[in-house]
Formats: C-alpha cells, sequence, structure tokens
C-alpha cells in the first residue's frame, strides 16, 4: 500500500522552481470551487490585471496559460507563425533552441541568429538577419536565458524587428517579477512566462500577453492553429470578460488561486521594489561567491541578478557538490544544461528566494562543500 | 490593492470537478521541492504505479500530463495520427466532436461514426465504417461522454478495432475511478483521464497510457510531431525511470502531491469498491430524482452511474435553478452543453462527491428550489 508523499523541506535556489511562500502555499489548499462558478471567474479577472502589472502592458489578452511555460511558448508559436512565415530566432542557450523547434514544427522558416551561450543576443547581428530577409514577419529571442544567465536588450531587439514590420515573440519566464519588463513601452508583440520563478508560485502555469497586432495577426490567418489546446480564437472566447465566458476547458483552479495569491503578494511589495531586491541580493551573492574566487559565466553588463551561472572550478565534481548540498544542507542549485553540462552551477535567486538568509545560507553550505 | 482570494465552500455535483477531500488539498500546501529531485522523483514513480492501477494496465508509458485533460486527448492524437491517416471518429457529445477537431489538426482524414448525443456509440456502426474503410489506422472514441452521460462499450469497440488492425484511443476523462476500466482486457492502446472527476484531485493534469502497439506506431512516425510539448519522444525521456531523466518541462511540482494524494487514497478504499460506491450513490440519486418525477437523458443500460443528466421539467428556466443552487444552497450542477444547452441539467456523482449525504443535499435542494 503508498502512503502519502511528505516531501522533504528543500530551500530552492536552482533555476526554478523558487521558495514558495507559505501564503501561496496555504492558497492552494483552499476549498476548490468550479471553473464557471462566478467567483472563480472574478478571481481570474483579478489575475488578469495583476499580471498586466507584472507585464507593465494594457493588452486585453494577458491570462495563464493552464500548463507550464513550455505550452506557453507554443501558444506563440502556434498562433503566430504559418506554415512558410519566415522567423527569425535568436539562439544563445537552451531556450532560444527550444523556440527553433516551434518554428520548425509551426512550417516556419527559421532564419537563425546564433550568440555564444552565456553571450546575450547581439542587435547588429539581428539587424543584419532582417536586412537578408525583409520579409521575416517574425522576431523571436528570449529576455532571460535560464541555461546561462544571460539577458538581453529586449528595447533594442524590439524595435529593430518593428522598424522590419515584424511582429515580437519574447521568452521572459525567469524575467518576469524579477527584472525590468515593458511590454508596451518596449513593443513587444507576444511574452510568455512562468509561475515559478521570480513570481514564486509552484510550477504549472504560464502567464501569457499578446497585443492588439498580435490578435489581428492571428484573426487574418489562412491556416488553423494546428493545436486545439493551444488555439487563440478558442482560447479567446474562455478567457473574455466576466458574463460571456464560453467552455473551453477546465482551468487548474487550485494552482489558479496560489498564482493569484503570488501576485497579490507581487504588488503588496510593488513591482519596482521587487526587482530592486532582486539586484540587491544578486549584489550580496556576488561579493561572497567571488570572494570564494568563483568566476561569473556571463559578462556583467548582461548578468541577471536572479541567475548566477558560475564557472565550477577546476577539478571539482560538480554533481558531487549539488548532491551533497541537497542531501546535507537540504539546499537546491542547478547544474548546467546542453553544452555546459559540468562546467556550470546556476543559482537562483528568484522570488521568494531573493533573500538575505538565502544568500547567507547558499554562501555557508558552498563554503563548507568546496 | 487586490486582496487574498478566499473562495465560497462549494459542494460540488457538476460535470467535474468534484468535491476534493481535505487530505487532497493539504496535500496541495506541501513545500515545493525540485522537479528533478530524487524526492520527487520516486514519488512520479509512485503515481506511474497507482496510475497503472487504475487503469488497470502494465503499460509501461502510464503518466500524468502536466496539463488538462484537453491536453491529454491531443497528446493521444498529435503522437499516433499522421497527416494522411484514416481515423475512425465516434461522435455522440461534445467530447467526439473535439476529438474530430484534433484528428482534422493533425492531417488526419476523419471518417465519423454518428450517434445521437445520449446513445451510446453503436458497435454496428463502427464495424460498417471498418468495412468502408478497411485502411483506417485508429479507431477513437469518448468511454464516458461527459457532455449526456452515456456510457459506450469500450470492450466491443475495442476488439473491432483490433480486428481490423487499428490502434484505439480512447476518452475515460470521466470514467476513470468511477466505473469499470481495463485497459489491458480490453486491449486499447492510448486513453487519457482528467485529476478533477472521479479521481477528486483538483483539475489540471490529465493521466494518460499507451500500450506497445502505440509506442511503436510512434517510433515509426514518418514525420514529427507537430507539438513539442506533447512528443512523447521527449516526454519518454523525462518520465523514463529514475536515474535516467533528462529535462523537458518543469513538471507541476505540488498538483502533483494532489494527484499522488487522491491515488492513495483510491488505493486504501480499493478500485472495485469505489466503482461499487459510484453505482450506490448513483442509485440512491436516481430513486430520489425519479420520486420527484424527474426522467433520465440516457437509457438505462448505457446510463453513468457518476453523471446523471435528466430533462429539465418543462416550463422551468434552468438557468435560474442553478443559479438559485448555486447561492441558496452553494451547490453546483452542471447545465448542458451544445445541442442540449438550456434542456437539461447534469448531476455529477465523482468521486469525493460520491456520498450519502451529498445525495440528500441534492435532493432537498432541487426539491426546494422546483
Amino acid at each position: 500500500m503508498t502512503t502519502s508523499f511528505i516531501p522533504p523541506r528543500r530551500i530552492l535556489m536552482g533555476p526554478g522552481p523558487s521558495d514558495v511562500p507559505q501564503r501561496v502555499l496555504d492558497a492552494m489548499a483552499r476549498p476548490t470551487i468550479g471553473h464557471l462558478d462566478p467567483a472563480f471567474v472574478d478571481m481570474m479577472e483579478q489575475i488578469k490585471a495583476m499580471l498586466r502589472m507584472a507585464f507593465q502592458t494594457q493588452n486585453a489578452l494577458t491570462f495563464p496559460v493552464s500548463a507550464p511555460g513550455s505550452a506557453g511558448m507554443e501558444m506563440c508559436f502556434v498562433n503566430l507563425v504559418e506554415p512558410g512565415d519566415k522567423v527569425i530566432v535568436c539562439k544563445n542557450g537552451v531556450f532560444g533552441g527550444r523556440m527553433l523547434e516551434n518554428v520548425k514544427r509551426c512550417g516556419g522558416v527559421p532564419v537563425i541568429v546564433d550568440d555564444a551561450w552565456g553571450k546575450p543576443v547581439d542587435p547588429n547581428k539581428v539587424r543584419d538577419a532582417f536586412a537578408a530577409n525583409p520579409d521575416a514577419r517574425v522576431l523571436a529571442f528570449v529576455h532571460a536565458e535560464t541555461s546561462t544567465g544571460a539577458q538581453s536588450d529586449a528595447a533594442t531587439l524590439a524595435r529593430i524587428a518593428q522598424e522590419a514590420g515584424a511582429l515580437t515573440i519574447m521568452d521572459c519566464v525567469t524575467s518576469l517579477g524579477g527584472t525590468p519588463i515593458h511590454l508596451d513601452a518596449w513593443g513587444i508583440d507576444a511574452a510568455y512566462s512562468g509561475s515559478q520563478k521570480c513570481l514564486s508560485c509552484t510550477p504549472g502555469l504560464s502567464p501569457v500577453s499578446f497585443s492588439e497586432r498580435a490578435v489581428e495577426r492571428i484573426k487574418a490567418r489562412k491556416t488553423p492553429v494546428q493545436s486545439w489546446f493551444l488555439d487563440l480564437n478558442l482560447v479567446l472566447g474562455y478567457w473574455q470578460s466576466a458574463g460571456r465566458r464560453t467552455y473551453h476547458h477546465t482551468a487548474p483552479i487550485n494552482p489558479m488561486y496560489g498564482l493569484h495569491e503570488s501576485l497579490v503578494i507581487l504588488e503588496e511589495e510593488g513591482l519596482e521594489n521587487a526587482w530592486a531586491r532582486h539586484r540587491a541580493m544578486h549584489e550580496a551573492l556576488k561579493a561572497g561567491l567571488e570572494g570564494m574566487g568563483l568566476r561569473y559565466v556571463v559578462d556583467e553588463a548582461a548578468r541577471l541578478p536572479q541567475l548566477n551561472s558560475i564557472h565550477v572550478p577546476e577539478g571539482v565534481d560538480e554533481a558531487a557538490i549539488r548532491a551533497r548540498l541537497l542531501n546535507e544542507f537540504n539546499l537546491e542549485i542547478g547544474a548546467g544544461l546542453g553544452d555546459m553540462a559540468g562546467k556550470i552551477w546556476r543559482i537562483g535567486l528568484m522570488g521568494h528566494s531573493a533573500r538575505q538568509e538565502n544568500v547567507d545560507y547558499c554562501l555557508t553550505a558552498l563554503k563548507a562543500c568546496l
């Protein structure tokens, strides 16, 4: 007979999920109500409003996809890319590569702008790509590369796309709530994020936002969207204002309670204060890490405060250290992915994890293990 | 400033979500750990084992999709249907219609077997469809039509498909845990369900199971799966046995805790006991409803115990009654969908909602309102 699962208590300083505040966990445990209940519909309107605050947008079509960030990514691509559409995809880590996969599976024609892992996207290469491909309809890039900790200059990249008459899809899974995002001021047309990073909700939901230009593009499609679950034409009917809601799928009720609470916490702190806290905790962690002789992977100018990638010192068995941190200190930090597997650690300071006590604990534990 | 959301306490007797036991809600609130944490990986193995018990299968590839039932449905179709594949789709309600949409979006060639809403799928029509289309590669049908409350004869339908050399995809969103399912004995190749029906977990996860024949078909595909998020070739690497896990997406950690607990509860009760309880509560509800002069939509032989569809009496404003039940009694029952909107009510007796106190409460409330 299987017994109930009692998870260990961990301190989550990997690339996500981050530590979830007790208030959010408590919200998850409130009684389930129906997805068409007027009380649920009202709560959803509040989530949409708070997500607009977090994304810094007025976009009407701003809501959480009922699935993880990978599904939010796929929603952007399957709706905005039609077979034959040329898409400039910036690739400087795992998630740019995943965008490329999405373009191919939608029948899009990718134009790849390659940058080294750990570097930001080079705007000059993007300009060149548009000059060589004036018919490109979409630019796709990752704002905060979770696989490396590099941040790209979203404002500049989006401006280049606008000048070329293309739409912009931005991955901000790791940046939302942690580092400045201004969807409207930058002119981003589609953005997707995750609940489990700087929002510090549990994983499983993907906040997205689409501009009016994006909605027009979707409405003008010549071919049907290949996914039923992610078809915005259908989802629109579900997420549009209260009263006229049509059934599409059953939303994850309790995880939505959790997301609501995490956004209430963000609103209480203030978005700019949250950004400043992530920056301050990064400075504190950086001072400690550099004091131990550890070196950052990403150049200072492009460094994400909430994801600190550091080189594993020569001769150190990185997996053994992570196992010790987990088993002896209940501390989770992240390994490298892809080309960086075995070579780097990724230390997250996301959302509720971006606290002085976590910084101190992580430095103490690392010192003990190295 | 937005305040925390405190949901009303409802009694959920619609078509899902069903009442969630406090044990499951408590599990949802346990501390979040990482999706690559060995403790999480172990728990996942337990979930897979318990799902095999619920599905009555030995299928290795049995796991919860990190998204609602609609995504589980889509996972079955995008993996098993290639462009040009002929698929016999049985349509006797909303969800058969949704299967048809999925076939079209995969580039499949649908052959529709139509039955009236409220009737089970007619095996003779399916036989005729295979006779006329011996090249059909897949049969798709809904075991328990949530839109009408009709149950189809899955064993017979699957046998017809096997004799024709086709694979079978079965929707058992509303049946899993509530009414007998025997994937292996019946020879079903792909099945998907939902967490929020007879398992009484919160909505948002979709248990699925694939036979060896299905896995072979997927591995032999000539074209890539159109969805990245739902590509079983990638998901396989993620869900395969502990130790060799590769990163695919971040699983919804806390909802998985909830699903684990709901399956532990099912195991404690015993699957056959759970089926018998659903049947007994249905008999009790039926006696009460018929005593009030209400008539069932579905013929007795095809009636689902866990979803009771009844005709709205002549001259009654059905939406007004549902609003009174919700506002005065905190009781949710379901409306009709599609062709049956405004004409029927759907009263769910799913999972934790299939209790004598719920039956009594529902009958008392209905009597007060009618």
